[in-house]
């Protein structure tokens, strides 16, 4: 209930401040016999690992993760996988003047007045983005879930400061992960360098838009009403810090399309068979009805500038008189291209809870 | 788990197909002690009601309510509250040669490979827009829990077919009830109507973009993690067919936003009081690290043109076969301005559970 | 959250008050494709109906099922399955003086402080053991889950009014359904009429207990650690109005027993075959670490004695002043054996939500 | 769903086996601004730690915990709490014969059909009591939400191999705490000393009772229909290894009285105060239709003998074939008195969560 948890059949629970003593989470319902161990999420986890490339900050995370339980002999054994990440690099002093007043475009305000006036100021405790390292892990278990499917999730950058693909272009996500900024083509890195040079001498921040694919999806996946699968997805998605909004398949475009444009048609398979069909098109974006068609699922998520920005702002302290705020700490210019692994997580451990729960109707 | 159930404190299930007997829905978790009665239900659900303006279809469904239980001399008791609507026009002939095709852009596909080819083809069956008739009594009932402290939820079409509000206007969600579309302005009426007519002469069907807006929320609803009120109003709204996409404060803009741009700073109340503030804009949207500001909650839903076309369609047969499908029944032409009042119930739904959870909190 | 739901997979929500329009209850995620209709359902509810054998009222409700929902061509759909039952017979003026007193062994002051002194108190209200009408008719659609695997449930009285088996003689479950009583066996209701006709004389009623066992049971079922299969089924059980007491295999018995006496030895099938086993006693009554052996599953209820007796008690009024209550309308003088029925649903229930919870393991 | 969590507002999720690196917990939902440290745990985790008393295995845990999260400058912020406990003592070669055999009692042969054959076999993996630990760590937070109502829980054993309290005497758990075997009265270690060393050299085990009560309990805990507060006590308790028997107020012997002696009268206060009321008696346990009367909650549950005996016991191989295992480790002779502290945490976790979920009816 406390929001800590996410998942039904696969479901993580994650703790853990930025400046307390660890950070990390839970995968309860995990089936037995998976190969794991934390070489795998390690090579997730440096992906999110601050400190590379042109948005980064400078601090520095170990973000070494330690499995505590589950796995025996390499492999998962059924019963819950916990991981901790030890806190390395406090200087809390960094974060001791923002005690007393509310960081604009921070959770500090909601926290205040959810939590009664108490609050871990440190690092936005709790509303770290340090919170998605446990995400990302915990994302490798589902991705290792969804392998022996083939299905997997690929996601890239293909939009910052508002400068985006060119409209004769095509994103290419396999090649996203050894580009600069997990960006969704090489046309990108060039045109994001110089905004992103403009930006920090103007002591600003960046958004931008990730598009996110599954491939090879089995069909049937998602629940008709309520749990609807890109409903499910949307939540995993807004619920990463940062992201304003979601979208699946033609998205906020469908608005403007007729039905004849925007429906999908059914082909037969050659040579046709029995309950088999392939689809035209893909407007749908993979999921009628909020059930995987199994065509690949197509998302977006919009990425809002970081509101830690150098510049002076106005707010007030706890005593609501007018103060100001300068932000210190060390902090990324921009939250891409760092969420895109985490983007990719949730979307992985959306499905493989899916799955897991659609197997309900196998007969064993 | 099966996806029929909506909330935590505050819980609807519904059920029912379109042509079955009847359907309905169980609210748990209401409140002793709030006044309720169908009459209630009935004014909002005559809103969603077909029939009535330029996009409706010529079906009739009496959409009368019949509350069950937890209502004893006028008041809720806190026992579950179920409610029912009788189906009075079934025409499931009009349905009968669609028993062994999938139509495009429905959910036919994917009920046939969820449920092991299973599935009442009768009008959508369980994915029926009817169904949404429960949400909406639903919504009432949330409506009137949020009424003591002044909470409540408008909606309206800001864009239809991709026609929209001129940039120098303002959406005007308070008169959108009494008018036609439930329009955000005056001004769209008329150029709706010419481009309904048009559609309806090409056999087509339009989408369009409806923005919700929540007053005089509480601060501090919401869970700082998964559950962020932003995350579970994207589970809200994209559970309701047709929906495509979501968005929270500048949504998709705030990604072309800087920092400082998309900032809200907050300022002193006049006189200052400790614990208070004010907000200087309000880009976020009413939400900070997925908590409620207290600011005004705006969010828009990208609504996709209705799935059955006045044309003949492309598909496959259960056997795999290349087939096509003219869609007969009496459909709408577009979801709008019908989701309207479905949207404003999932959106009171959501605030509504957040409330009665933040309440834990509150020493008796 | 308000408890009206039970059950991960295949949950159950029940509705309704025993005065008012109806009550019923709703079964979201049976799977699609298992044969089902009233009159299935029908069979069970007369095990329950008033009005048959020595210690019934002579209250008529006709308990007619109604399915809404959820059954397509006679098959389940995978949608929920709704069902009602109207309340026909309204002497609500039985208990128009009951509104202002709380009656001794009832529900009346827990639901009075619960719900901040609104409560329906005719008959009950919601606490009506006519609410368990639904689990019976939620039973049988879990009894025809657990059909195919053989797996099915039974019970019977096995002492009422402190009179019990002779040592020497062994509970026969099979039986039970056709004897008065639902009697453990045939030597007990004449010993059982005797003690019946004394406590109506003077206006008393009686308790009992019941055993419950499910034969056939996979092994599996049940989770390790909070959700062991007994913990759920001590639930199950437990939730049933008048249920005091429950046990497991030896139950109470297992305290004074020492380690050698209570272990259950493992030898091998005859020709022994990899991981197969037999036991050669079931003291443990078929679960082991909360995770079912595959031995009979062997339960037991203690049921109180109803609390209307036909006597006047000494109570208090809402002013808090001394009153006296006898109550009038039509009770039983005991749950047994209407209970039964009612014991064996839950214990359906939650063997079939443990299937269906397990196959998230099933590689399909 | 996989059974690791418990709890619905107030929600604690384990992890761990006895052999792994660690093990502990995450209480989720715990309200912010409640005072809590290590130490405050530490005192309740030193009376379930092994080694002291006469019924106690030679093994040494250190058994101290470490917070990692949701507690900052000496209160709790609100967000989840973490713990966990370094595992010390790994002597996993006392298990290593333990890899291909079942033993009799245990839970290992239910895990290898649940889990497909996969099984952390050393020291019992998951279900080794080791778990509990986590629990009565997350049981002092419960008792610290609980504190300032006055609420608190105490359990004591009233009988250990068969050997109880006289029949004039009454049990007193206020002095249990610091009595040899939390006896529930002076007069018991003496018996009990006699009957643990004559199966100690019989190489047998024994089991017991226990007793828990929770005094000064709020009314109106619990809700009415399947989460009876008694209902979710069970499933609490009984979700304790060795516990195969629960019951509330007089139980099973409530089966053996008449309605008027079970019925508990309500008696004016003096002066007599409206909604106020005492009870005459205690029989119904503090709980009238699963919702709590505010008076004294009593419990008892059945603990069965330990599995592990000191003598050859027969069984079979993974192969099926005939064995005999001599279990080897360090054990206790009886669970009594170590899960008394268990028992009461599951009591205390229980109640909190109650507790916190009835709020939601309170108006701020």
């Amino acid at each position: 209930m406390a929001g800590n948890s996410f998942g039904r059949i696969l479901r993580l629970t994650t703790f853990g401040e930025s400046h307390g003593p660890g950070l990390g989470g839970i995968v309860d319902g995990c089936p037995p016999g998976i190969p794991l161990n934390a070489s795998d999420m390690q090579i997730e986890l440096d992906r999110r690992k601050p400190g590379h490339g042109p948005t980064a900050t400078s601090r520095r995370e170990s973000d070494t993760v330690h499995i505590l339980s589950g796995v025996f002999e390499g492999v998962t054994t059924g019963t819950p996988i916990a991981f901790v990440f030890a806190n390395e690099d406090h200087r809390s002093s960094d974060y001791g003047n923002l005690a007393d007043v509310f960081r604009p475009g921070h959770a500090d305000w909601g926290f205040f007045k959810k939590f009664q006036g108490i609050r871990d100021h440190r690092g936005g405790g709790r509303s770290s983005g340090r919170e998605t390292a446990a995400r990302v892990a915990a994302g490798v278990i589902a991705r290792k879930i969804l392998e022996p499917l083939g299905t997997h999730v690929l996601a890239a950058c293909v939009e910052l400061g508002g400068l985006g693909l060119a409209a004769d272009l095509w994103p290419d996500l396999e090649g996203a992960r050894t580009r600069p900024y997990c960006a969704a083509h090489d046309s990108l890195p060039p045109l994001w360098d110089a905004a992103v040079a403009e930006a920090r001498t103007a002591g600003e921040t960046l958004g931008g838009v990730v598009r996110i694919e599954a491939r090879q999806v089995p069909t049937g996946l998602g629940e008709p009403v309520f749990d609807k699968l890109d409903a499910v997805l949307a939540h995993a998605i807004m619920s990463v810090g940062a992201v304003k909004g979601f979208s699946v398949g033609e998205g906020f475009g469908a608005a403007r399309l007729r039905g004849s444009a925007n429906n999908d048609p059914l082909l037969p398979t050659n040579p046709p068979r029995p309950g088999q069909a392939v689809f035209a098109s893909n407007h749908a974006g993979g999921i009628l009805g909020g059930i995987s068609s199994g065509q690949d699922i197509v998302l977006h998520a919009a990425v809002k500038p970081i509101a830690s920005i150098a510049q002076s702002q106005k707010t007030v302290d706890r005593e609501g008189h007018a103060a100001t705020v300068q932000v210190g700490g060390r902090h990324d210019l921009s939250a891409i291209p760092r969420i895109v692994p985490v983007l990719e997580a949730m979307t992985a451990l959306t499905l493989a809870d899916a799955l897991l729960l659609q197997r309900r109707f196998t007969s064993p």
